[in-house]
């Protein structure tokens, strides 16, 4: 039995099959022109968008596994929130992390509440009738903007901090990060669903 | 820690009770006024709609469960669906289980398609950002009005049929039925989430 993900990209693929340790087929690589959109006002509602429209694509049983995820930070009122990949952008032009990055912490500024926490909602998907969704949590501290670091990981990785590490997100390894992140909590409760309920 | 379970009915709070094996508080036992509007267009949604209502009305970060559930027929394109507790309501004034059963089985008449799913949305809710969300189903047939039986359960039961068994969700002891359905299921996950995941 085939698992689908509801992505087109490769290294989340990749990210998503070494934490759930089982082989995923997406969308790009198997001929499918995949192109949901991603409408909802929640994590919770645009990953279950990404699931109902590759099930409806596949048009067999399959399970679907979805997920949409982002920063909230407490001092923004929760933004970037759900519209965290595309914050900053102007007329359809993304920007890269480093400029979403810098534009965050200009716009934290001094602000001394730096607390901040990234959301994934995963979905395992069998049918319009019958899903799960995961929701998960890590919890942090947006840096200082002098105190920006790290090489590994993407996108707000580098401004993110784990407090009781002393480290950001960005300096973890991919084994570290995947044991306390968001996405990798989210997963491994997937992981489990989709052994003992298939 | 106490856990809530966001409904105001005793009965059901019985129910789940024993499915989870845990004691549950109701919001009306306790001295809260709780009324969510139900307006969502999915099960989920109302689940969510009535976990976040009870979270935000306790102010604290104890667990709270919600559920939503009903009877989709696929004859009937899906109805009565997420309005099934309301299923030929007129002027506000809610039919009995007998008149609703009643109204079904003449609505479906002699189609040959039988087929229907309770469907149960069930949240364990944290807070906005994390809760999770199981949605099971029990699939079975809608019986021939000469067929309809059984005096336990509730609602729709005694008109469906589950063909393994030859028995009516009506027919069947508690906990053949705890077992089985729909609410026993997500019940079940929830409850492994609970212990493993608080």
């Amino acid at each position: 039995m085939n698992i689908w993900f509801a992505t087109n990209n490769g290294h989340k693929k990749e990210e998503l099959q070494a934490i759930l340790n089982t082989s995923l087929k997406i969308p790009s690589q198997e001929g499918y022109a995949f192109n949901p959109e991603e409408t909802g006002d929640t994590f919770c509602e645009n990953a279950l968008i990404k699931a109902r429209e590759l099930h409806k694509l596949l048009g067999n049983n399959e399970p679907v596994i979805a997920d949409d995820s982002g920063l909230n930070v407490d001092a923004l009122g929760g933004r970037p929130g759900v519209l965290s990949a595309r914050y900053g952008m102007e007329n359809g032009q993304k920007l890269t992390s480093d400029q979403q990055n810098i534009l965050l912490l200009d716009e934290l500024g001094d602000s001394p509440l730096r607390s901040a926490r990234f959301v994934c909602s995963m979905v395992l998907f069998y049918s319009n009738d019958r899903f799960f969704v995961i929701q998960e949590t890590l919890e942090g501290e947006i840096v200082k903007k002098s105190e920006m670091r790290g090489d590994g990981g993407f996108g707000y990785d580098p401004v993110f901090l784990i407090p009781q590490f002393g480290r950001t997100l960005a300096e973890l390894s991919v084994e570290e990060k995947n044991f306390l992140s968001h996405r990798g909590k989210a997963g491994k409760i997937i992981a489990n669903l989709l052994k003992n309920n298939g």
